[in-house]
């Protein structure tokens, strides 16, 4: 079965531009174009492929189609650019980082690897635990993750270690742990959490105490903010070195358990493609993790 | 029709928690325990209410129960505080926030209405003309929002302005601006948007050049490394004034045009109950965003 590029390409840049109107715009055709180019695909291949929602998402049969597009897409911006040909065509590279890597090293190498090429980021932000999970949907080309199993298709490097240790203000500390850390103390402790994906708390409870608790709450998905929350008593939590290098000099936030860090491996997952923005980005990502990573 | 409130606990335990396990462990009851009464619950009211996935979310029915649930738990929680019983019963607020706010004057807030007080926070990311929503599906019960039609059963506070401007590094500024701010210059250079539902810069845009223009997007879901990636010369994006204060006195980030910000008005939209915790963050957010937000 021979697919249409056009057809194709309608359907991905709907994915990733998230509506009809914005493909449309983006490939400068009207909206009802891009709607036809879709109906069309879906009918040739027997299924459903866009979720018309806002935004459109690609169903479970859509995923497949889309990695195939966006691989296409790759080689061709690729063959492109060797050739001479093409000089404006951009590549998009989609991929998973983890907030915490976001906040810290991540941008160093978003910066080197688009200086000089013709690239765009599309930048998902998922749990280290769990973006792998984008890699197998084909929502991303590349992640950053705590899982070194290599997806299907992909390639994996490590990249060094996140290191992260349970902090809290001095507040705080005189407050919930005069009587120490330990399982009575902790069990009632407010406790910062990024998100329902983030373990690191409960690692670090669990580490210390061998038992699951049930302490008080706080969710708080935005990395700045969590520090922020911590330096204010809110609540402890799991804070990466890197964000927090200052506090810890100054003493604003000091560790529940003096040298208790827990490290988080982290990887370079990307489609096994070999093509130059992929390659380029791999580099960078390589070279900017090792400056804040531990090896 | 009398709902037991054991069931209705286990519930929104669930919904808050995102799993049985940990909403078992909340409550100090088994992992069947919890089943058993949503279970039961469920035959109750002759609806699914849980969507059992990680995280467990709600069926629309069980939206609108898991707001009654929570409406109970605040009122009682309230009752119990009053009449001096019920000492340790915690709070848990769950509110959205876009992230600029979160990034910049939220947490003070955050901190304030905590102080004293047996407070939790659920802190749901969401953008502000989206957070609306989380009000009406009552998966929050208060949101800073650019919406200022009241959702039904909620009051409405005016916070103040947040005002962006459109910036560049200086770099970027010669690379892509050199020959002007117009509608060739903007529809060729690289711009940064914060995710599929941030229409502050295509505003920009179109108050500029009147026209719907595709540019090359990076979208960037977070808040600092938005920034960073701006200084970085990436793109151009529309940003906060509270997040880029220092940079605009240096001159590592410089407007498009001079002073043509964009306005948003943010407001506080909050369930309209007669609970403490509640109106203490109704003060708190008031308090912080007057230090923070245009008047």
């Amino acid at each position: 079965m021979q697919l249409d590029s056009a057809q194709l390409n309608a359907f991905a840049t709907v994915i990733d531009e998230g509506s009809f109107e914005r493909a449309a715009a983006v490939l400068h055709v009207t909206r009802s174009a891009v709607s036809q180019r879709i109906k069309l695909l879906e009918e040739r291949v027997g299924q459903v492929l866009v979720r018309r929602a806002t935004p459109c998402t690609p169903t479970e049969a859509g995923q497949a189609l889309y990695r195939h597009a966006r691989e296409v897409a790759l080689s061709e911006a690729d063959a492109l650019a060797t050739i001479g040909g093409g000089q404006h065509s951009t590549t998009r590279l989609a991929i998973g980082v983890n907030a915490d890597s976001l906040a810290t090293w991540f941008p160093h190498a978003m910066a080197q690897a688009a200086e000089g090429q013709a690239i765009t980021f599309d930048i998902h932000v998922e749990d280290q635990d769990h973006s792998a999970n984008l890699l197998r949907e084909g929502r991303v080309m590349a992640a950053v993750t705590a899982d070194p199993q290599p997806v299907q298709g992909c390639q994996v490097l490590p990249l060094g270690t996140l290191r992260y240790r349970a902090l809290a203000s001095p507040t705080f500390m005189q407050r919930h742990f005069a009587q120490g850390v330990n399982a009575t103390t902790l069990a009632q402790a407010p406790m910062l959490v990024f998100n329902r994906k983030d373990a690191l708390q409960a690692r670090f409870v669990s580490r210390i105490t061998r038992r699951k608790l049930a302490p008080p709450v706080h969710w708080l998905p935005e990395a700045h903010a969590f520090v922020k929350a911590t330096r204010a008593s809110l609540g402890w939590g799991m804070t990466p070195d890197p964000l927090v290098e200052d506090d810890l000099k100054t003493g604003a936030l000091v560790e529940l358990i003096a040298n208790k860090p827990v490290d988080v491996p982290l990887y370079w997952q990307c489609w096994r493609l070999n093509v130059q923005a992929l390659q380029h980005m791999t580099q960078a990502v390589q070279k900017a993790a090792a400056l804040t990573l531990l090896r």
